[in-house]
């Protein structure tokens, strides 16, 4: 899903990026609905993520724009996008190249609470 | 999904509240994979949550713990939970009780981006 230019801006203003100046952003796989990953986004984030087809995010460790997949190859290709009720958050559903998780998982949510413990329950990706 | 009082201070303890002493949490329908909403959580927030089965969550608007459903009825009982890679994200199952979004929709992002516009895409749950 790419958007032209002026739509995207348009789009990315309509946005409430009220914490910090940032929406909140849930990457879910599109053809599981599996849940990959949570991040930030400012309004460039989401400019560059709807012209570009991919998901770009805003790195609250590294304070900066953040294309995923830029250094791993794991990009974020984004096949429906969807807004919650305050504006303040955005649904992307995603086709995932290879895992979201640095640490080589599918999914960064791998761990689940079972017996009063998080243990790891998805095969790494790779 | 229950945990007794020392097991859920325990686990609440492990995450990593970095985002104005926060995690960011992400419900979703338990039996569809549905993403319900996406919220934010402080210590305490969890530590009611794990205990009581019943999703809690910190308001940023409010200020203030707030148990899903307190007012509404439309409550959140654990199913699953998940932590992501950084400890700073929770990923939770629920079963939802009615809507999760306060404008009568099952899911918050009821609004889905097709050609440039958001529409909505769900029809209202009551």
């Amino acid at each position: 899903m790419k958007l032209n230019p002026e739509e995207a801006k348009r789009i990315a203003k309509q946005l409430n990026y009220r914490h910090n100046g940032l929406i909140t952003v849930v990457a879910q796989e599109a053809s599981t609905n599996q849940v990959l990953m949570v991040a930030f986004a400012n309004a460039e984030a989401v400019e560059m993520a709807l012209t570009s087809g991919e998901m770009h995010y805003w790195s609250t460790e590294r304070k900066k724009l953040w294309k995923k997949g830029e250094t791993s190859g794991h990009y974020q290709r984004i096949v429906e996008a969807y807004v919650d009720c305050d504006l303040d958050a955005l649904l992307v559903k995603v086709n995932q190249v290879d895992g979201a998780c640095h640490l080589g998982y599918k999914s960064c949510f791998f761990r689940q609470l079972q017996d009063g413990e998080f243990k790891t329950v998805e095969a790494a990706a790779r």
